[in-house]
């Protein structure tokens, strides 16, 4: 077990790093961050797990190999370390999590000299992020999204159904979820293709076949689960956070003209499914409870199952940005925080599993899109542009309804504390040309 | 490559088995079959492949040892055949699944002697289903479910939505279909707890919390991805069947109350989460080929995408029983066949991939709720009992608006051919009470 002071040591805001870039406060990988990823580099195309400090990746096999970290439950055979995903990890649970954290925070300190002072050591396990490749973090056996934003759940029920009732009844009862597609879910930095599919132009009876023409992102946060639940055994609200080893960005790609054809009765289908990107570092919950805060008031009060005592929502800064192709400078298109969200994730837990459905280790769970109370601060182009009714302005590059081939967005996210960062790196990209 | 002749051969009605049991016409199991499935035994716990025959299961893992069943790409190391799931084996592709399915036609031909007359080995090989107990098949990595019966949709469209437009304007042009919960897929004869979840009651201005009160089956069929593509690169529907592994029977469970309430607008979530149950044996589409029928005329015409010549549905007989917990005879409450539903199984594949969406070995596609034409063919006590305003008259246990505590639900599928039958075993639930 690990010590309850060592994990809030993690935490201390003083702590500095003697990988020195970690120390500038707006790195997104402070020493008190230390996020969970999986990478390769040129030298050695092996997908192994690392954690991210400063400008550079920390490799966890080579500290365990030189006997610099040790795990409570130590089994033969390969390191958890030199997997292709974070799962065999994850599954070692919370303890085996808070104990490489304190190790990693103790070893890369700047008054701990043990591998400070091994140069050898040292140039085999630390290496630059500019030369190493981000995978897919984890192997994702379920993904959920939710729909969890007042603000956005607000604006589509007002642009697609009636202004005057835009939220449905069951909206304020519960953290509305619906199945994602796990397949299609790509790294930052992996293309995305234009969707073909099914449109219903309003001038036409039956729908064409053709590329999406209202292609769109939704700016999001998601979750790994760090602990599933067996079949038929709901977790509490109050267990909920228990079951999270961390979170990401998450970019759910929507095909807006897709969507519309087919979402009645049964939901969005091909206007998902063709790809999500998240960012490729996991940022520990341990590592976000500096900015805990109090999630909006909720009213009407949630059913007993719904209810938690305490502050459940997150001070995550968010923000999205477009680079049309030809331009050297992107555009902001939107800044929001994730704590405006209505429902917290430990409430989305226990809605998930209330039927007794079983989640598993590396379950990823989507927040639905974020959009704040202001019109520069929605999460989508469909609300940020009312469906194209008020195109943006870029700084360069014109003016976008909707994103246009060779468009390159990206989200970022980061908690700001007093003179660090704890961040999630850049979740990008870029749209290819449908298929002809 | 196998010879044509050779595939055809293994559907030759006049060939039996020296597993006499497999030559009874009422028998699901016979050499014309051959279905795919996981199981263990009391003497060997170890999860391994099998094949039904008649009431025995062939141990391929023992045959291959024994030199008796080669595959094309034998590599070094552990048998594929002792898995705990059928996907390492799929994924060796149809000239495998082919290969196996020819040497086993052949080896338990009545009239070839090699494991007919070796009763050492032959005590191996062959073990009485009776003594095995019978796992899921593949591993799950997606679960996408369509509904694709006309006759199904217009009933729910005309109970829930407008009896003058039942059928939604996009129904016609596209196999509707939504993502489901992998990990909520249980084999045949795992219990079935009833979900709890939110409750919208007429009187009430809020919903409640407690045990579904609506509690039902689909009756559905499903198929296993056996090819899957690369994300980006759609399957075009003329190719898609070579995509397939081969059909299950698919129960998916659902909470109508709980549905009624949160499907809108994201889709069913926790009303169909908490179970899905599927028959433990997989039928080849190679099995299924004499049973190949036209589907029904498709009016209108579907966009290209969707188009292919030449017959894509099958003629599988189905039905239900339903056996409440104190009755001794299970009564059946429906009959029909797969041939009546509407869109094919190519054209779902198509259709998922037509945006780029990327499937995987073992992907499980389920076909939605089979209903025919009649008041009997109904796939699902919704329609069966018109939303529970007329009950079933049971032949010993009374009446059933939907199902009760303890009742055990079997569906049963099977294609008749010539004195023999292709069948699917069955696939079980009984419902046990909800959680307090």
């Amino acid at each position: 077990m690990n010590a309850p002071s060592d994990l809030q040591a993690t935490l201390d805001p003083s702590r500095k790093s003697w990988v020195e870039s970690a120390n500038d406060s707006s790195n997104d990988f402070s020493i008190q961050n230390l996020p969970f990823g999986v990478f390769s580099d040129a030298l050695n195309a092996t997908r192994r797990v690392g954690v991210a400090i400063g400008e550079s990746i920390v490799d966890l096999a080579v500290l365990e190999s030189a006997g610099l970290l040790t795990l409570p439950t130590s089994g033969a055979g390969d390191s958890v370390f030199v997997r292709d995903a974070l799962n065999d990890f994850i599954a070692l649970g919370r303890d085996a999590w808070r104990g490489v954290r304190i190790q990693l925070s103790k070893l890369l300190s700047r008054d701990n000299a043990t591998l400070r002072e091994d140069a050898e050591l040292r140039s085999r396990a630390l290496i630059r992020q500019a030369d190493a490749q981000l995978h897919l973090p984890v192997q994702i056996p379920g993904y959920t999204d939710f729909y969890s934003s007042k603000e956005h759940a607000t604006n589509v029920g007002s642009m697609f159904r009636d202004p005057k009732n835009a939220l449905l009844p069951n909206w304020s009862e519960m953290p509305i979820g619906y199945n994602g597609r796990a397949s299609s879910v790509v790294v930052s930095g992996t293309p995305v293709r234009r969707p073909n599919g099914q449109l219903k132009l309003p001038d036409q009876e039956r729908p064409v076949f053709g590329a999406c023409r209202k292609l769109d992102i939704e700016l999001e946060t998601g979750f790994v689960i760090g602990a599933g639940n067996a079949l038929g055994e709901p977790v509490a609200c109050a267990d909920a956070e228990a079951h999270i080893f961390g979170m990401v960005l998450l970019n759910d790609w929507s095909a807006r003209d897709i969507q519309q054809w087919e979402y009645v009765p049964l939901g969005p289908f091909n206007a998902k499914t063709f790809a999500t990107t998240i960012s490729p570092w996991i940022v520990t919950l341990d590592a976000l409870e500096p900015f805990r805060v109090a999630q909006p008031a909720q009213e009407p009060q949630p059913l007993a199952y719904l209810r938690h005592d305490g502050e459940h929502a997150f001070d995550i800064t968010l923000e999205v940005k477009l680079r049309p192709q030809q331009a050297n400078q992107a555009s902001t298109i939107s800044r929001t925080n994730f704590k405006h969200m209505y429902w917290t994730m430990a409430q989305q837990v226990a809605h998930h599993t209330v039927s007794g459905c079983n989640t598993r280790v590396g379950d990823l769970m989507g927040s639905g899109t974020i959009s704040g109370p202001t019109e520069d601060s929605f999460g989508s182009l469909l609300e940020l542009t009312w469906n194209g009714k008020k195109p943006l302005e870029l700084q360069e590059g014109g003016t976008r309804s909707f994103i246009e081939d060779g468009d390159e967005l990206t989200l970022a996210g980061w908690c700001q504390g007093e003179g660090y960062r704890v961040g999630f790196g850049a979740c990008v990209g870029e749209i290819l040309p449908a298929l002809k």
